[in-house]
């Protein structure tokens, strides 16, 4: 969609699907544009006048829906984390979810906003713990049932601390992220993580002919 | 020191020591402000203008030693992180090590300064490789070698990948300077170090009455 005279007064866009509240179609071209510009240029330079110009909006309707530009980029990183993947229900197994990391963080964007929101500790901490409460908890939940299942299946150590593993994961998130080179593809991401993985005792499944056990 | 008057023409101020050279007294007053400002604000918010208000000189003299910005910021933080430790040797092992890095992640303007670095990866990447080439550059070779020692001591498996677990600290660096609050105490910090390198199999020395074999 264009965000474009959405809030002119003439009549409606011909391209407007029939039914669709116009209400609806701002909320979406203001938060496209924060979180865009969150990417580009980070919190600290993005302005609530950018967001509307990038929005096609005025400076006025974005202050009715959020009254300050944290409570926007809090907002825009729900949408973005939440709104966006609403189906999510887990993985099959580490393998998937490794290959799911790897999938995600082979996107250079991606990459620039996980780094944009650890960037904002500082400056806008409400930005790292709205992530945090909303990607992080939920997802947070599986990844340590995963892990749970895993060490179940023989496949780590029984006696592995499945926290600290948890923890070491984030952070090898962060380091790749950071530290790597934007441009690996998803087979290199995700062998970075089976690296990982090896070093606490993860030992992947033996292939049977073409068969898992 | 104080940096007040570093400009002036008038007399020397009678707290300066004989014989040191007011153009260095001048150096150390703007890569302290720049420092302090780039802890308080970040890279982003952090201007020439403030550095040479801070420092008590002007612009000018900011300018005469650093065109802009981020060679400023280069400077600082080779500053801070070489000229103030140029005696750093090494560590005796790798408990005195995790001792020596919660000793300087238990100071929050250590953790802030991490955060801000690590922060300025897409506005301002030379800061960042400037970090990694002084500060991660000899002590990566340091760490690399501290963690092969161990090994051949017996106290991490003998087919441990020293890459990867080294890259792990670094993560568990990032994650704790980024995820845990700022109050932790040495303690509590060498003692998630050392939960983490349990998980990759180190095994301290056993303790012999008091004695370490």
């Amino acid at each position: 969609m264009t965000a474009d005279d959405l809030e002119s007064t003439g009549p409606a866009p011909a391209q407007r699907p029939a039914g669709r509240p116009r209400s609806a179609e701002a909320d979406t071209a203001i938060l496209t544009a924060a979180l865009d510009l969150l990417i580009e240029l980070g919190p600290v330079q993005t302005s609530i006048e950018q967001v509307a110009r990038r929005a096609g909006v005025t400076r006025a309707t974005v202050y009715r829906r959020f009254p300050d530009k944290t409570t926007l980029l809090v907002r825009t990183l729900e949408w973005a984390n939440h709104d966006h993947d609403p189906g999510f229900t887990g993985w099959r197994d580490i393998e998937h979810m490794f290959g799911d990391w790897a999938a995600y963080l082979c996107v250079p964007r991606n990459r620039v906003l996980l780094r944009r929101i650890y960037a904002t500790v500082d400056d806008y901490p409400e930005l790292g713990s709205t992530y945090r409460s909303v990607n992080g908890g939920r997802r947070a939940a599986v990844v340590r049932e995963i892990l749970c299942r895993t060490r179940d299946l023989g496949l780590l150590p029984r006696d592995i601390d499945v926290d600290v593993v948890q923890e070491l994961l984030s952070g090898a998130v962060m380091i790749h992220v950071g530290g790597h080179p934007d441009g690996e593809s998803a087979e290199e991401i995700k062998t970075y993580f089976l690296r990982i993985m090896r070093q606490v005792g993860y030992r992947p499944p033996v292939a049977k002919g073409r068969e898992r056990i």
